[in-house]
């Protein structure tokens, strides 16, 4: 059928099992033929065709509240609720969202980005439902990835003792964005081969034919379940929260998928529904990705598998330079170790991982307990290298400020994600974490400009013995090894562009020091433009020497001005007393939406262009 | 025997049950006359005399790695370790510490204050131990309610997936501060009530005596453990996590306390001890004490129970006074609900609780869930107060910003003792909340001066749709309720003490506001008094006016400076062109220290003495 004509979930409701499966067919090649166009993600979203259309032919969205955690496997949800015509501005400036989104669609009831949340969010709706005396289904999707992470376990302890009526899609496929791990895998495992929803529903009925007497169907299969439950059925972790447990259920079968879900419906308190499914499920280059690389993608080439972008020649992905430089330091240095929640694919941590198994460590989604965790491999004398993505270390201030640096530990803090990162909008961009660690003590925060400074600045990093904080971007940067590694003094930055006839200054950092350097001496401006590598502590010589030049000063950050890099130098300008102001180009008060780099620098008046127009201003 | 005498836990080894017995009757007796006059944590140490005592019998501090979650309950083992003739500075400035401290003693080998560290903590010890092929014991003690913290939750996964040894004490006395809650405490107490270790310890040995052909009697005690754990113990959730489990057993009776540690040392892989101990034990008034009044106290009166100090006549803590006006607003707002991080004594919500139990929710120690919990509820029309201290907001930063935030959600967040809390210490003070809140989109930041403005503030934030965060410290202040409540516009600031000779200009907030006041009015200073009660927004047309009057401008904070409120007012002066220099008084780059708040804000220079000084330099 012609997807761009779904207006809203209702049409599911009169088709057969076999319409149904057709239709899956047609939204899983469109899936594909779209995200080949516009990337995005791919391998989750054909993992749960069957169980989303299943869910909206079972549920009265937007009555019922059907939610996905994380939310970047709604695409379906999304077509099946009127927008399929709006899939060829995927992820794209003021186009349609990776994620659920209230303000698209009244479909969209929840709205995430990070893992976890969707649990919290289904009690909150379930009590706010009941306290309004209120009539619906509150319907969380969540993958197994997800479910082991601290915030979903907290959220199971609270719905256990709660007992409303929610019904909990968990959608396991053994994976989260790569191979699961932790002990509760194994325990997922378990229950994905237990007898299979199929033949306990056999049972459920024989017995219910033999049991009703004087009480409702409804009554009775809850009773029979329970008895199930105890006797046949391992609830596994989620009985040790007082959750009934249904399943587990073929995920791409989607004549059980209705079945269960109509059990689920009636069911009277929390219930989790354990779906099996394959991510990538019917396109073979996606089912055969076991370490990720078909989680997110860029465009590519539906018949050959082949992603169209693909690294400029000499360029590693910034994730990259740090890992390739780590495993040198790891070759001579035996007390280094590598800690990731869940993102050795996303950090480019492979191959450490495959060279270093014993120094090793994936923590699953779990930051806390990984910052944690790295806070006391260092205090037992190791070198720990916590790599964590910009947007996700919010998740472990406290534990940075608590544990790593209020016991001035040398762990080194792998920033992943700095910055802007573009079409994951709002929820992923890593511009909150100068401001947030710029007051913690003991802590040193830079960002290298480029792969050499970036070796030499893990190189540092090592070589010293307090907490490191080390920011990269998304994207990739020119590299080559460094032949010999260079301390770089610790609050040390460098000027360049200097001359007799300078005319501002531009204070800046990470890879806008090329850009802008290069933007000036192509436009022929007498610009210095600095590198202000540390964030903490600041060059406070190299500021005294700039204000002495009695020259405009500009700011130019990518990230959030207020606590960041000029909101220091501020303050450092005014406790010496020093007689200057500042031009700061930086993200105003306000969340940065999703699209091109390019565009949203430019919305967010942090563009190159922007940056020549104020120099235009101050120099002329 | 003379507590003092003691210069480490050697002595016990050669003692016998007996001796063991009396020392902790002695450890008992001192300890609640010790508590009685400095006070301090008394009733969780009480109750693990025994299990204390019991460790450090069987394992070799500090070569094996005995430390405990949170902390608090670590006096025993400070009495054990050579600091019994410490106690009398207790929690006093450059005194014993209330918490584990590494520089105090090389027994304490981790330092916390948070709750759910240890488990994180005791793998890194572990891993690092293999790594270097060295051999001890690692040996956290963690209670019921920090285990169900989602950060534990997060560490039991990878330890059961990792498979180090390590000896995990499980304090279990089915209270964290309070009673605890949640499914999991369910759990916990079929645990508690499952067959007794004395009678599986028979068990174990007949079926050793059977069994014991060829093999070590290690070897094949745990074998027939393995046995016994699937087939009769129910290890309940520490299974799900593929943890071995041992007991319950009874945590006052020592020869079995010693008996299952002596197993557990030699266990091969992670083993939970399940220990059942009474908080308060041997002291009547603690013992009877369900809501958590014992857990921290004030010197008291040994014979009565009576806690010394009281509070004036007309005063509340700052936290009934929160308290008793939300319930006043409930009463006519049914939308209103309060949700607690397990701090209903703490954060004086009992009375609320009781009086609205449909719209009252304890989340347990899960400050992440709770956030999202309480954004959820706001997005489904609900009026959400989110009360969490300080501290511990520091453990949600990510849900109040990518939940309540992002989604610019109303949800009140009652922050609860911010600011400097003495004895304490530094885990506890909560002085990097505006900091780390200020760079966050769509929030309101305030904080009253007195309790008139507390319960004009909280109408305030109730009756505007944006997330709102409203701050109060620990302690007590003169309260009676208002007559009628009033709107304080969003962002206004009010200036006191102005005149025709005024020579300089305080600008500060919270109770600092008035004691200021007082201050330079007995001195006769003729000082204008600025109450920012809004950290965000500030009131920029107050700002424009104290500027326009060319008077020397005061910042006084008693929290982190770095990204605090003269941080932000900088910014201001500095983006808005205005030519000013402002004298910053507030908590520098570093950690503070426990003791009296006098002594404490003596030493990081923020006490009103520090401030008059300055006044005094700026007005001469």
């Amino acid at each position: 059928m012609d997807l761009n004509k779904i207006s809203g979930p209702e049409f599911l409701k009169n088709m057969s099992i076999k319409q149904l499966n057709d239709l899956s067919f047609d939204i899983r090649k469109f899936l594909i033929e779209s995200v080949s166009k516009t990337g995005g993600h791919l391998s989750s979203n054909l993992g749960v065709v069957e169980l989303s259309v299943a869910l909206h032919r079972v549920f009265d969205s937007p009555k019922d509240k059907i939610f996905f955690d994380v939310g970047h496997q709604c695409y379906v949800h999304k077509i099946l609720t009127g927008r399929a015509k709006d899939f060829p501005t995927l992820r794209q400036y003021k186009g349609l969202s990776g994620f659920q989104k209230r303000c698209e669609s009244k479909h969209d009831v929840w709205e995430a980005g990070h893992s976890s949340t969707s649990l919290s969010a289904a009690l909150g709706m379930a009590v706010a439902r009941d306290l309004n005396n209120q009539n619906y289904s509150v319907v969380p999707v969540i993958g197994d990835g997800s479910m082991g992470s601290g915030m979903s376990l907290e959220a199971l302890n609270q719905i256990g003792a709660e007992k409303r009526n929610m019904v909990i899609i968990f959608n396991d496929n053994n994976m989260s964005i790569s191979q699961n791990v932790g002990a509760l895998t194994d325990g997922f495992s378990k229950l994905r081969s237990s007898r299979p929803y199929n033949s306990l529903k056999t049972d459920l009925k024989t017995s219910l034919d033999k049991n009703v007497v004087g009480k409702t169907v409804l009554n009775t299969l809850i009773n029979v379940k329970d008895t199930i439950k105890s006797s046949v059925v391992d609830a596994g972790i989620f009985g040790e929260f007082n959750l009934e447990y249904l399943g587990p259920v073929d995920g791409h079968d989607m004549k059980s998928l209705i079945q269960i879900l109509q059990v689920a419906k009636k069911h009277n308190g929390p219930v989790v529904v354990h779906v099996l499914t394959k991510k990538g499920k019917g396109y073979p280059y996606c089912e055969e990705d076991s370490d990720g690389k078909w989680h997110g993608v860029s465009a590519f080439n539906v018949a050959t598998g082949v992603v169209n972008s693909s690294l400029p020649e000499n360029h590693l992905s910034w994730s990259q330079v740090f890992s390739e430089t780590l495993i040198d330091f790891a070759k001579t240095n035996q007390d280094i170790c590598a800690i990731t929640p869940a993102m050795i694919t996303g950090s480019k941590l492979e191959k450490f991982f495959a060279l270093n198994p014993t120094r090793s460590f994936d923590c699953g989604i779990a930051e806390e307990h990984a910052a944690t965790f790295s806070a006391s491999l260092a205090l037992s004398g190791k070198r720990p290298y916590f790599c964590v993505y910009s947007s996700f270390l919010q998740r472990c201030y406290d534990q940075i400020n608590h544990d790593i640096c209020r016991m001035d530990l040398p762990v080194v803090i792998g920033i992943d994600r700095c910055g802007l990162v573009g079409e994951d909008g709002p929820t992923h961009h890593g511009v909150f974490d100068i401001s947030i660690l710029n007051s913690i003590p003991n802590l040193i925060i830079a960002q290298p400009k480029d792969a050499k400074e970036a070796q030499n600045l893990l190189y540092t990093a090592f070589n010293q013995k307090h907490p490191f904080a080390l920011r990269f971007p998304r994207g990739t940067v020119p590299y080559s090894k460094n032949i010999q590694m260079e301390n770089i003094a610790i609050g040390s930055w460098t000027m360049f562009n200097a001359n007799a006839n300078s005319k501002c200054v531009v204070i800046t950092y990470g890879t806008d020091v090329d850009k802008v350097l290069s933007k000036v001496v192509t436009n022929q401006l007498d610009v210095i433009v600095v590198n202000a590598r540390y964030f903490k502590p600041l060059d406070t010589d190299l500021i005294n020497k700039i204000i002495s030049m009695k020259l405009p000063i500009i700011t130019y950050e990518s990230d959030m001005l207020k606590g960041g890099l000029s909101s220091s130098i501020l303050e450092y300008i005014n406790d010496q007393h020093l007689n200057v102001k500042i031009h700061r180009i930086g993200i105003k008060d306000e969340y940065v939406t999703y699209g091109s780099m390019n565009q949203i620098r430019k919305e967010a008046k942090i563009d190159i262009n922007y940056l020549i127009d104020v120099i235009n201003t101050v120099i002329k």
